[in-house]
């Protein structure tokens, strides 16, 4: 997608054609700071300090990361412990293991001579892989805002929650990419921003990325999108997801639940977006089987913006001597999702709905 | 209640005998100003800017605000002309418009000569009143707090959103008053807090109250409340109101409906605290009748805390050129709500129930 009219991505080979280029998205909106990955460390750094984030981009990021250590040693052993540092750098998003599954896969049926070469080849190809997904989900959902506008008339209103836009995937998004794709398409949309507490990506990231797009949004706290719904001011609602399980249970961003109950509530369309690589078919019971990262306590009780005097400043909202705990995942049961959005197109978020969509796994 | 052992209360007639004394609630948790109130203009301005919030010390503070303009001047006119500036700072309390009606129609019936005596009388009891609805509200909560660690046999987490404490009220609290009643009598409990954005008043005061007095909590961000319900970690949850229509729809600050939804999917018990000075008798549709208050986009798009310097500093969270909404409250329909805690006792959140508790309204 574009900043200001210049497309970009969210991860890139560099010039030299080996070393890994990202956005560090922890100095957005405030700076737009682009990070030169050398190293397994680096790399196993940016995904763990979340300079990169969201499950699609964390996935192709680790593939990178593979690639950089098999620079340094193409051993099978020394691969193999490399993509176990990348796999322990966050608990909850499936696409990460899946990727580096994926890597070592191929590497092993590779010699050594040739691994570095074909894990720049595997890693390209899961984030080319990655970008065609994502315009096909955007396709599959813009469907749904087209029809929204055709019924009502008038500016479809779309409430999103966290960033599962162009920045958490190598290009256009999941939840974003429905938008993006309306958006070019001419229909008349805004979108709501979840602020999305404590990382506030929806109002750092989200808000920055379609704001420096072009499309019309609005930045709400995370309390306001019950009583949005409630007055009949959001048509559909679209997230992301980290882990969707067979059954269609969607792990996501802390409150993404709050967030579905009142869809439900109020009868809006609740849908979530993902590319297939997002489903756990190990799993059904998304409650009972998706382990839920928590994160620091000073996400919870710190603030960071930009001050007064234009520096970058963490402020504390908390009294010093009051605990704080930071869930950073909650799971939506499959009954509460109006469908799921895939690359292959829509479904029921169900066993059934699921398998229609993907035979190869029923 | 107690601030490190010192008994408080959030407002009070200075020892002059005729100033009023506020705890400037906008500088919590970083520090503990006091404020003397001398002109109506003054106590328009503390209840505009939230220096003093809560549905319950609104309506206190408005009527002192009346003693303060009968000290100008008692005509009658001026006195109506008064109540009319303090019923504009804010539009959703109820208490606000009960507190200056009770305060006028006492005036009116007084000679001009003893209105100022009569104004503070009145305002004093408006106040101890409150002190005696919360405290009662606290003995008839306390009981729910009771029964669910006989029930459960282990420490009780209660979850809060917002700040319904001593500070929103003139003591004791509405939805902390059985907190405080169960934590006096010795019951092991837990508060899970609310950061409460935009205004963070759950973290900001509640934390610092509950802190202060010694009662154990943890702030969560607004998003975490679902997950937790979800994952057994809430035994109930008890917030207050700003205001109650007779058929029980609840008025709260915003995001109190999205708790409740959470409540009512996991089988949480959600508790409504209020004295009856908030209940609205002239409404039944909460959703179609109470103005919900739009307040500044800046609550949104800015937070202020204590910079890593000490000072209090306001940064910015959104991208300079990203709108935001801020309305400040919402509506939870009746049949979300468990019960309503008032100083007569609890009741269905329903015309019934309240009309068994209140049969002079049937």
């Amino acid at each position: 997608m574009k900043i200001d009219g210049t497309p970009y991505r969210s991860v890139w080979v560099d010039q030299d054609g080996w070393a890994v280029r990202i956005i560090d998205q922890t100095k957005l909106p405030w700076s737009l700071d682009m990070l030169r990955l050398t190293t397994l460390e680096e790399a196993a750094h940016a995904i763990r300090a979340m300079q990169v984030r969201g499950a699609p981009l964390i996935g192709a990021v680790a593939a990178y990361g593979l690639c950089l250590a098999a620079r340094r040693d193409t051993a099978t052993e020394a691969l193999e412990g490399a993509a176990a540092t990348l796999a322990q750098t966050r608990p909850t998003a499936v696409n990460l293991r899946w990727a580096l599954e994926r890597m070592l896969t191929r590497l092993r049926n590779t010699v050594r001579g040739e691994r570095v070469r074909v894990a720049y080849d595997e890693a390209g190809r899961i984030a080319e892989e990655d970008v065609e997904q994502s315009r096909a989900i955007g396709r599959h959902g813009a469907a749904l805002i087209e029809e929204a506008a055709q019924r009502t008339g008038r500016r479809v209103n779309v409430l999103t929650h966290c960033n599962a836009g162009w920045l958490a995937t190598v290009d256009w998004g999941t939840a974003l990419a429905p938008v993006y794709t309306a958006f070019e398409r001419g229909i008349d949309l805004h979108v709501w921003v979840d602020e999305t507490r404590p990382r506030n990506q929806g109002a750092a990231l989200t808000a920055w990325e379609l704001g420096r797009h072009g499309v019309a949004h609005t930045v709400v706290s995370d309390n306001a999108g019950g009583h949005l719904m409630q007055r009949g001011q959001v048509d559909l609602a679209i997230v992301g997801a980290d882990r969707v399980t067979r059954g269609g249970d969607v792990a996501n961003k802390i409150g993404t639940y709050l967030k579905a109950l009142a869809a439900h509530d109020n009868a809006v369309p609740f849908w979530v977006a993902l590319p297939s690589s997002t489903l756990d078919w190990s799993i059904t019971d998304g409650i009972a089987d998706i382990p839920i990262e928590e994160r620091a306590a000073s996400e919870v009780t710190t603030v960071t913006g930009r001050a007064m005097d234009g520096s970058v400043a963490t402020v504390r909202v908390t009294p010093k001597d009051s605990p704080a705990a930071n869930p950073a995942f909650d799971v939506t049961p499959a009954r509460l999702v109006s469908g799921l959005i895939t690359e292959r197109g829509r479904c029921a978020a169900s066993a059934e709905g699921l398998h229609s969509l993907f035979p190869e796994r029923a």
